[in-house]
């Protein structure tokens, strides 16, 4: 393992540690079990991950980073826990999901009660916690906009690629961006550095969602472990069935109509592998995680070796 | 009107004003629009005012206790629109609730959209954001796990009356509690100062709302304006239900297995008054107002007038 895989393992060890040790009263268990069961689900740590390398960019103390990295991971397990309702998905980070283990209001009370830790982990911040919240609390209604587009967007057949964008952005783009951006905010950096660093953060968010749209309809369902293509079978857009509607309108709705197929799911991939879609799709990918290296480039004055690292891994991540 | 209806009908309005006036974009409508129809309900505005009615014994600056009021208030709409979810309630403040009006997904994102303006509007405080910050949250929390009680106590037929009583202290008691004394947390009182307006604001919200389980079942529907009798037919508890389950258990089961009976509702609250549940817990409501007014007679050196009178107008409230 490269050293970098190892500060990554090491990173994401800690931020597990540091999700386990939070102080989650055991009552009421109707609150509390869904919650820990939650934080306990294997997610990648992405978000606290990056949190942390970006913050190494800046030397900024490891404490005040891992406070910030728990509440990205708690806002973005909050969003899931929300989300997985919205879109009746009933795996997530290998085990089911909330509302299909207990019922939507246990799953509704625990994505409230996990954003709210988040405040509360974010409001004991040494320094500066104010204008970290401030940032925080607009990314999470940048994501709450995304959610809605991305719901607004379901069944509707004349959206956009510029659209479905605009919708990642939001929805991904925001998260990353302030993970990137948030230490940078928390040691009181000028504007034009805090907006590079998001600037970075939404380029990998924009190029890891659309990673994630080609991963999903590829990968087999137990690697990726959530329910494979039930985006697509749920009337979701993804930037490959854009495409493929918007280019060969014909094939694909003659494709897709016999929904009871159920060779279905591969019958797509073909499809978007066959009319080159795929390619293009991944190509799209590449040039966003192109952008998100120039923004890093254009940092001056600090390492930024182990985030163009990070860059690599994510966009060339299998799973 | 009295100079204090004025005061109370001044401030709801502002209240109302600065809902009407906070920055809401209106795309996408798919998060705005609901956020937008729930801040417009007629909610009585209670926390707010008291927020202001604390404040005032401080002179605590007007602005400051706005941005406070408004956040209070945020944070009881956000709680509400979920739980009407789980509640199944299609009627609040007067209007048909989110989810019904719409749909699930609509109000899990609403109701995460309104607690997300409350954070940020805290977050414009211009002193001690991060304390006000970190008791709001710990407020949420307490709010959440009152909910959680709640949802956990349905069918459940032994809970006792100190189990209902430590739900509603935190569903109910902690928001009153908060909006009594965030403005003293503001100005950066001393803890036993803050405790007292938390005991007197904890001890109002208690009373409020065992004196709401009352006004529900003898109110008529169009007042209320949520709908009458459906925590019972659900199984939910109030104070009366366990009253009468514990002190006349086989009257009180004959009396609701008929469930199917038009006239159930009526009949419960005639049991209520013919066995003497409904003066016992009016009486037990009053000492709640009791306990009230005796923290408020411990606050030293502030005038505490207007926040006896809004004891007075919460205790005799009729709708």
């Amino acid at each position: 393992m490269s050293q970098f895989h190892e500060l990554i393992e090491f990173i994401r060890a800690e931020v597990n540690k540091g999700l386990k040790q939070m102080s989650i009263p055991d009552e009421p268990g109707y609150l509390y079990d869904p919650i820990r069961y939650t934080l306990k689900g294997k997610g990648k740590r992405f978000r606290p991950i990056l949190v942390h390398l970006a913050g190494r960019t800046n030397n900024v103390d490891p404490d005040a980073l891992m406070n910030m990295a728990l509440a990205v991971e708690l806002l973005h397990n909050f969003t899931l826990v929300h989300d997985d309702i919205m879109d009746k998905d009933t795996i997530r980070h290998g085990q089911e999901t909330v509302h299909s283990k207990w019922d939507h209001s246990s799953a509704i009370l625990a994505g409230d009660g996990i954003y709210t830790l988040a405040q509360i982990v974010l409001n004991s911040l040494p320094d500066r916690a104010n204008d970290v919240c401030r940032f925080f609390n607009k990314t999470t209604l940048d994501i709450c906009e995304g959610q809605a587009l991305d719901k607004d967007f379901e069944n509707n057949y004349e959206i956009t690629e510029d659209q479905y964008l605009e919708m990642i952005d939001k929805k991904t783009g925001s998260l990353l961006s302030a993970s990137a951006a948030l230490p940078a905010v928390y040691i009181g950096e000028k504007e034009p550095v805090v907006n590079k660093y998001e600037q970075f953060g939404r380029a990998m968010g924009k190029g890891f969602q659309i990673h994630d749209d080609l991963l999903e309809i590829s990968a087999d369902p137990e690697t990726m472990g959530k329910s494979l293509g039930s985006d697509i079978a749920e009337g979701k857009q993804t930037m490959m069935v854009i495409k493929a509607r918007n280019h060969f309108s014909k094939e694909w709705k003659e494709l897709i109509s016999d929904s009871a197929n159920s060779e279905l799911i591969n019958n797509i991939h073909l499809f978007f592998v066959e009319n080159g879609i795929e390619d293009e799709t991944r190509s799209m990918a590449r040039s966003y995680f192109t952008s998100a290296r120039e923004a890093l480039g254009e940092l001056n004055g600090v390492n930024t070796d182990e985030l163009f690292e990070f860059v690599n891994l994510v966009e060339n991540r299998t799973y």
